[in-house]
């Protein structure tokens, strides 16, 4: 029934830019002035971070922090830390940097007089933008918004962004069940106000196994890829359907893979009967083009295809979260847009790449009235500043391309490292640059990503045993043979 | 049994500012070159605004915006629209600017090279900090923490330091009944990634009636202010008591008031045992110091201490929500330091004036392990940057004396007024320039919001009834005069 099509780039492909002409290996970095290769100096983190770490705690909770950064001395593709270590950073402040440190353009933008104004006076942009507004969204997000999608909210960040698009999708299906009217009774405006039906009705969003919507807690429902974001924090009885677990490599597993395809898809349907008959119906489905921080779990563009077809069999809206996927690092500015879906999602969030957080959404999705979806700031005009240049650098220097190119390099790069150190890695996938291979369990995992920071390598995990490239889009053929040279390195060295 | 105390410099004391000699009145303007006075052109939404606001409709939906403004003619306590209509601006974007526009020492920290690059690399705050990160929270956010807050979490806005402080609670509550530890069980690591109890537990948060506290779900089911926020979104089933509703003037009816306190504070603990009875504890209790969105309804000192007390028994967290209050308007830097508590409160979140988002928390609302609370970014360093301007001219100018001072003619200024008209305006209430006074109606209301706009004032609603005062801190005693003698405009204009 459902098509299985690979994921990603076959290897075949992929191989001819591996070997690399000499030209492409010296390729001059779209960063001036950009460090040659990293340098390592102390222990990781270095005495320089340990003490600022310990100055830090007695403010913050800080036991995530790895290292303190040199903001000053960063730049291009490198992370330079307090101690001065110079490292090659394909993990990219968790992927949010797209034209990484420093970047000329970037500063030039904050040398312009308006600009600096536009990051002092921070307007509630709902009810007092800036002349400019209409023209800057113009510019910047609507120049790159997916097609088919007419409409734009800005938010701050990927978590308001996916929490507003949620409200957004039940306004949109409460209104379809008045007939397409928002003539509100006495009895849901009085109920409304105190958490109750039918004000307050009871819908869900359908979400997946593994999935990571951001941490608030209406979104925090639709998030399951690690207990520890979870635990103690109530949560919505909404339904979560299996998300596909793929065998590597895709093109020995075609079969098996299109079966998973078939009975998770089976599972939605079912599930989203099955709260409806609860009293709970779906108002939405929410999902990642490909679950980041669950593990960079893809699925086959036959599965959203017929995701978006069961969404609107059952009058659901459907989003798709492109808050990491989103920006350009899969080789397109969307990833959705590798699934060649029928009409465009009802809903996109983004954030991170973007700088800004917000949704691109179909018109129908908007609400009838005013301050249904409002904020005090509705986003960040300094932000859209920065968008504004990086979309310029994007344009002028064919960064898209960069990513095909460098991705190609990569994924038959940890290819052949799979075939050489089978025991090791596996499972490599992704899009553009958009890569995660597995290690063989989670201990060696971290071990690798501890012994790449020790080579100048700063990646991060993923899921339980993913390692994942989440470089910016200014990573080049050479960063890429510099990464898949220093990986080598800790695989041939591991015990 | 709860001693009322007003909540409000009575009359008599503020009445010796509001004579004013001609020295004050002449006081040169804390933001050098700052307009003399309103000056209005055109009608406001005027033609360039009207032109923009049909731009900006195809691409967002903009129900909600007033006008266009010009960012790079604004200046101090002057918000300039396209159209070239000078505002004296009273309500400053929601309360968000405590400078007002373009001020000198926030351009210039823009000036700095290093705090450029602070905006051009956002770090993932919670991984990769930079190095300067401990000296400035220090300098800045720590450097006005309320007495005994000795943590700090930042993050991007007001909805999600609630969102995330309500986790914090969450969290010691389940802690606190494990024992003081952190040894998750099997089955509550399981069934959380489904939503499910126990790991995912039937915990709750009590709020007030008229209570704002954002708009994501989870404090959207906080929020009782007003239908359109509420209204077709799912609520968590948490209990929500009265907030005291005071008779004015106060000094007349201390007896009843107080009585009125005595009445809400009954019912916060019939609702916790009710809640308790139910199987969904109330794991904290969450409170604005004033009801800002909600109409600007004022407490008592005892009423805040008395509910502190009954945190304490049942050991829920007490959080005060002075996103809207904090930051210096009401002429401290946190508007809870005016009630004399009796310890400090075991969070305070904070946005709007604050530049960030974020809150203030006692070290044992910390979660034991990282990553519990975390997201992206955690927060801005540009904001950081801004804030550090902001607070050093606050201490400069002594800013928060202006706040009293100005306050104090507001006041009786506005006292005066009822006086005059009280047919037409009623109950004026507030703290430093944080001041409200209701129109006897909606519909007036509406009509002098709209009246003084055409005179040059820009205010704005509250609650039902309210127009609510919410200047920068740099509105001095001449702008108020100005305001006033507009408002006296108004009310004797109306039929």
């Amino acid at each position: 029934m459902y098509r299985f099509q690979d994921v990603a780039r076959p290897a075949a492909t992929a191989a001819k830019h591996f070997v690399g002409t000499p030209a492409m290996r010296m390729a001059s970095s779209l960063c001036p002035g950009e460090y040659s290769a990293p340098s390592v100096e102390t222990s990781i983190p270095g005495p320089k971070s340990k003490k600022l770490l310990a100055e830090l705690s007695q403010i913050q909770p800080s036991g995530s922090v790895q290292l303190f950064a040199d903001y000053n001395k960063s730049l291009g593709n490198y992370l330079v830390d307090v101690d001065g270590n110079v490292m090659l950073d394909v993990y990219t402040q968790i992927s949010s940097m797209p034209l990484g440190y420093n970047h000329p353009d970037m500063l030039k933008a904050l040398e312009c007089d308006e600009n600096k104004k536009a990051v002092v006076n921070r307007p509630a942009l709902g009810v007092f933008p800036g002349a400019d507004w209409p023209e800057k969204l113009r510019n910047t997000l609507m120049s790159v918004a997916p097609k088919g999608m007419d409409s734009l909210t800005t938010m701050m960040c990927g978590s308001c962004s996916n929490e507003n698009a949620y409200k957004n999708m039940f306004m949109k299906y409460q209104r379809d069940k008045r007939g397409g009217t928002s003539d509100f009774t006495d009895l849901e405006k009085e109920s409304c106000m105190i958490n109750m039906p039918p004000g307050a009705p009871k819908l869900s969003i359908l979400s997946f196994k593994g999935a990571f919507h951001g941490r608030t807690l209406g979104v925090l429902s639709t998030t399951h890829s690690k207990y520890v974001h979870k635990l103690d924090v109530p949560a919505f009885d909404w339904p979560i359907a299996r998300f596909p677990v793929y065998k590597y490599p895709l093109h020995e597993n075609l079969r098996e893979n299109e079966q998973e395809d078939e009975r998770c898809l089976a599972e939605v349907e079912e599930l989203i009967e099955k709260w409806e008959k609860k009293g709970n119906p779906v108002a939405g489905i929410v999902v990642e083009p490909i679950q980041s921080e669950g593990g960079d779990n893809h699925a086959s563009p036959c599965f959203f295809q017929h995701l978006q077809k069961i969404a609107k069999k059952y009058n659901a809206g459907f989003l798709i979260d492109e808050v990491q996927t989103g920006g350009g690092p899969t080789g397109k500015m969307w990833c959705h847009e590798h699934f060649d879906l029928e009409t465009s999602p009802d809903i996109v969030t983004f954030s991170k790449k973007m700088q800004t957080g917000g949704y691109y959404l179909k018109s129908e999705f908007l609400p009838d009235m005013p301050y249904r979806v409002f904020n005090t700031w509705m986003g960040d005009p300094t932000k859209i500043v920065l968008l504004d240049a990086i979309l310029k650098v994007i344009k002028r220097e064919n960064l898209l391309s960069v990513v095909e190119k460098s991705g190609d390099i990569l994924m038959s790069g940890l290819r052949e490292l799979e075939a050489e150190f089978p025991a090791l890695i596996n499972s490599t996938r992704g899009r553009g640059t958009f890569i995660t291979f597995d290690a063989a369990d989670t201990k060696l995992r971290e071990d690798i990503v501890n012994r790449l920071l020790t080579k100048g390598v700063q990646s991060g995990g993923c899921g339980v045993v993913g390692i994942r490239m989440r470089p910016a889009l200014i990573f080049q053929p050479h960063h890429a043979h510099m990464f898949l040279d220093r990986l080598r390195q800790v695989l041939a060295e591991t015990k």
